[in-house]
């Protein structure tokens, strides 16, 4: 199978260490729309011009698009799923079912397959909340993120004038996931579920009770939240907080027997001391599925739930029934 | 869909109830093997007999058989295969392939579709060593299992001379879990990873000396474990010890990074109340796919690893985009 990468920041990268671990995949290179001469990759892989793409249709089974959900992937993954079979990380849910039809439309015409919304989550957590609900039917889902580096919370603090530096964690409060544990089933408020971190290099001389309180209170980011936030030197933020972890976990609890007196929890965790290339390996997982879900006559749009989880193997059946059943 | 089960024990009886909150499927009845009026069923279901099934082939969309891996299942799934759709939850990993081959060549002879091996292990625990081997290539898979009743240890101990009843629990060994969470790729033996617990009513006058000493060293069941033996009254053992919880864990550690300077954890970890009940969950969950799939015109054998997770939920494409992703 023959991969492609379209994008090359955190995620790139970390789909380029994915490929290098599958046997089974071959890596054409990094198609960029900076200067291919100005980028070098980690592992080697060739650097090559967005512009010049589609001189590469015959060379590409699968290209991997790695780039922002807000503004880059709703263009993006259609335009470039009229041409090839492509994958991507979509992740603003309310907008999966518009962009799932933009997709699906775009890879029909051309016979392509298409699977978004890969990843954690989405990706192996809704597939969690979908196996459990469908074994539980009379249950519910609670999902948690954290501990881990928002990056959309850190740039917005980097925004705060003042502010020469900063990162963001996302905390699970533990209150909240032994009383899910329990299966009481309890209704949580945003704030009950989480806390949120901040690590901040601030200018010298800036005014700190003005940026806490900017943070704390900003719309949508913080204020639905109790925050804390602490003030580090820039040596320090480097030097302790220069990593990307994250993970969580969903859990589900749900009830069975004559009269529903038994309680089941089903819980998934996540602890990932690099986010970006976890989400990159998924891809690439998906990656194989899709090609091989293109070579029996399928296309469209499709998503993980759509996956038969022997696709994205590299083994055989016969090894899977061996090794892992 | 038209459901029948086929067999009346633990486990038939926990696929009644899951049927009951299966709102897109109709339970046709039970079959069974003994008298059909001497049985009573959970919820008011009929009770046929197993001798008549063939009167019932167009009545039938799937058979859920709900019988024993060691001598039942290798005989009857192939059997029932040739006539039915059917799904078991056949657990002797060792003879998976054999069965596999058996039950394939029965069901593809007519056209039929089959789904072995389903449940929690095998099962939910062999989707997620197959989901996280994949995603992570370079990791290792831990499997834990309990605190629970293992059916098969509680047999063993109750054939011992002197025992009246008694009841065996498996349990995980904390400082085992720890050292894999750790992401240290432990090896383990069979010793570390679990001990045994019994609770024993014995009979009066009996030897409790030489029981315990049969139990602890019991071949293939006991004798490579730490096992522990309580006894206790008849009434403490009904009061205390009635139901058939169990669970366990999947705990999955790989490493990514350029130098594989990453670790990661994927744990999925089961608690459940009822055994059977959960179990006859899974396996209605998985019946619901093994109709689709057999509507879409595929015959033969498969596992869950064939299921794609879409198919195993009452929801529509759009809810499940709406609600899971």
């Amino acid at each position: 199978m023959k991969a492609a990468i379209y994008g090359y920041g955190n995620l790139g990268r970390g789909v380029e260490l994915a490929l290098r671990d599958a046997e089974d995949m071959e890596t054409v290179g990094v198609f960029t729309r900076r200067d291919p001469s100005a980028l070098r990759t980690l592992t080697g892989i060739p650097v090559l011009a967005a512009a010049d793409i589609l001189k590469y249709k015959e060379d590409i089974d699968i290209l991997i698009i790695c780039a922002g959900s807000a503004t880059d992937l709703p263009q993006m993954t259609p335009e470039l799923a009229a041409h090839f079979n492509v994958i991507d990380s979509f992740d603003t849910h309310a907008r999966v079912p518009e962009h799932f039809a933009n997709v699906d439309a775009a890879a029909k015409k051309e016979g392509h397959l298409a699977v978004i919304s890969c990843g954690w989550d989405p990706g192996m957590f809704s597939l969690n909340r979908l196996y459990a609900s469908s074994i539980l039917p009379d249950g519910k889902a609670y999902t948690f993120w954290g501990r881990g580096v928002s990056q959309g919370h850190s740039q917005a603090v980097r925004r705060i004038p003042g502010v020469k530096d900063a990162i963001q964690y996302t905390v699970p409060d533990q209150d909240a996931i032994k009383a899910v544990r329990s299966g009481r089933q309890p209704e949580l408020t945003t704030r009950q579920k989480h806390t949120r971190e901040c690590f901040v290099a601030a200018e010298e001389g800036a005014d700190r009770a003005a940026i806490e309180n900017t943070i704390r209170t900003m719309p949508n980011y913080f204020d639905e939240y109790d925050t804390t936030v602490h003030f580090i030197t820039e040596e320090e933020l480097k030097r302790d907080h220069a990593g990307l972890p994250h993970g969580g976990m969903v859990i589900y609890t749900g009830r069975t027997g004559l009269n529903k007196e038994h309680n089941h929890a089903i819980e998934y965790d996540l602890c990932l001391d690099s986010n970006p290339e976890f989400t990159g390996a998924v891809l690439v997982a998906a990656a194989r599925a899709a090609v091989r879900m293109h070579d029996r006559g399928l296309s469209g749009c499709f998503t993980m739930f759509d996956i038969a989880p022997a696709d994205l193997s590299p083994l055989s059946r016969d090894e899977l029934l061996h090794t892992m059943l």
